[in-house]
C-alpha cells in the first residue's frame, strides 16, 4: 500500500485527469468510480479494477489482491475525488470493449442527452428492465463522466452501452433487424401502446429540443407517451424509463 | 421599475432568504422561481406573482401590470439568484393554500425523499399522468426549495401537493377512501400490475432505505415493479414515475 502525501503525486494527477478529461479517459482506457457500493458492484460483476485510492484508511476487501492500492490523507483524497466529502474509496476501472456480435432484442437510443445524471439514470433503468443496449448518439454526456457513472448505481458494469453516430446507428439497427421508433410530441405521433415495442429500438431526445430531424427521418413511426395536455413534456430520464417499462412489460 | 444597486438592498436580502430558508418562506407565504419559462407558466396558470427581479434589463411581458418589478446589474442579480449564471428573471410567488374538500381519485405518496430534483421530477410526472395529488410525508425536500421548483418545470403551479405527517396521512386516505400500496423490494411484495391502482394511493420511499416500518404498517399491500434481479432498485423518481404511469394507464 503506497501512502501519498503530495498533490504533485503522479497518481493524484492521473485520477484528476480521469475525472475531468474524457479524451484522457479514452487514451488510457480507464474511468473513475467513487464509493464502496460501486466498488462492491465492480468486484461482483467482474469489472477490471486497475487501482484503488483510500480516504485516510484502507479497508480489507476481498477480491482486491494484486490490485494497486493507495492511501491519502482526507484533504488530499478530497482534492483527487470527483465528489465533495466522499468517504471513498476512489478507484479506476478499465473501459470495457463495446463490440459483440450477439443480436439485440431491443435497445433504447439517447440523442443529445447532455445531463450526466439523466444518462446514468437511463443506464440504470435499462439494466433493471432488461433492455439489451443503451445506444448514445449525437452529443450525449460521456458514459464515463464520474457523475454518469455514479447515477448508474453500478449498472455501468452490467449494461451494454454503445456509442454510434447516425450512419452507424442506421446500419446497426438494420443488422439487428430492429425498427426504430422516435418519442415525439408531434401531431403524427401515435400512442406508444399501439406499436410493437417488444422487439424494437426507441429513441429519446433532449428535453428542450426533442429528437433531431435527421434521426426522425430514420424512424419507422413517431410515438408518444399519453399525458395531460397541460404538460409539455416529461423529464428525459423519466420518459425513457416509462418507454423502457412498456418495452419490457 | 426600481433599480437596485446594492447588496444591502432590502429586496435582495428578501430574495436570498426566500431561496435558502424554508422557515422564512412559510412565514412570508412566498417562494422563488427562476427563468422566463417558469414566469410564463406562472402567468398561464394563474399563480399569484408578487415581484419580479430582472437581470440587467427588464422585458415587456403581458400580465405583469401592477406587479412590483426590479432590475439589478448582472453581478448583483447573480448574488440574489438561486441559479448560477441565470439569464433570469427571478420572481416570487405566493404559496397556494393546500386544502380542498374534493375527494381524490388517486395520489402518490413520497416518504423521506430528500433530493429536491427527485421531488420536483415526481411533481412534474404526476401532473403529466393526471395524478390528483402528490403527498409528502416524513422528511422530504421542501416543495418550495428553488431546486425542487425548477425540476417541476412549471407543474408546481398546476399540481395539488400536500404535506402530511403519518397520522394525518392515515386519516386523509380514509376520508378519501383510498387504499395505500407501498412500493417495496420485499418477498411479500406483489407485482404492481396485480393490484387495482386506478383508485389508490401508492407510497415510494428513499432509495437507500425504502419505506419506513411505520408507513408499511398502514399499507394494504406491498407492491413491486418487476425487474432484473441484478438491479437492486430504480432511481426514486423513476420508480414513482413508472408506478404513476401504471396508475393512469
Amino acid at each position: 500500500m503506497e501512502k501519498i502525501t503530495s498533490r504533485k503525486n503522479e497518481h493524484i494527477r492521473h485520477i484528476r485527469l480521469l475525472c475531468s478529461d474524457s479524451q484522457y479517459r479514452r487514451e488510457n482506457g480507464l474511468f473513475i468510480c467513487d464509493g464502496m457500493k460501486l466498488l462492491k458492484e465492480a468486484l461482483n460483476f467482474g469489472a477490471e479494477i486497475q487501482s484503488v485510492l483510500w480516504n485516510n484508511q484502507a479497508q480489507e476487501i476481498e477480491g482486491l489482491d494484486g490490485i494497486k492500492q493507495f492511501v491519502a490523507p482526507t484533504e488530499l483524497f478530497d482534492y483527487a475525488s470527483p465528489m465533495k466529502n466522499s468517504p471513498g474509496p476512489v478507484f479506476s476501472v478499465k473501459i470495457p470493449c463495446e463490440e459483440s456480435s450477439v443480436k439485440l432484442r431491443n435497445a433504447i437510443v439517447l440523442e443529445n442527452l447532455q445531463d450526466p445524471g439523466n444518462v446514468g439514470t437511463v443506464i440504470r433503468t435499462a439494466n433493471a428492465f432488461n433492455i439489451d443496449a443503451v445506444i448514445l448518439t449525437g452529443s450525449c454526456a460521456d458514459i464515463y463522466n464520474p457523475k454518469t457513472v455514479r447515477a448508474t448505481m453500478g449498472a455501468v458494469f452490467r449494461q451494454k452501452i454503445i456509442v454510434k453516430n447516425l450512419n452507424e446507428l442506421k446500419l446497426f439497427l438494420k443488422e439487428n433487424d430492429l425498427p426504430l421508433f422516435g418519442a415525439a410530441l408531434s401531431e403524427r405521433a401515435v400512442d406508444m401502446r399501439s406499436v410493437a415495442l417488444k422487439k424494437a429500438a426507441v429513441a429519446v431526445g433532449s428535453e428542450g429540443r426533442g429528437l433531431s430531424r435527421e434521426i426522425l427521418d430514420i424512424c419507422e413511426r413517431e410515438i408518444i407517451i399519453p399525458m395531460n395536455p397541460d404538460s409539455e413534456s416529461l423529464n428525459a430520464a423519466v420518459a425513457a424509463s416509462v418507454l423502457m417499462w412498456e418495452m419490457s412489460r
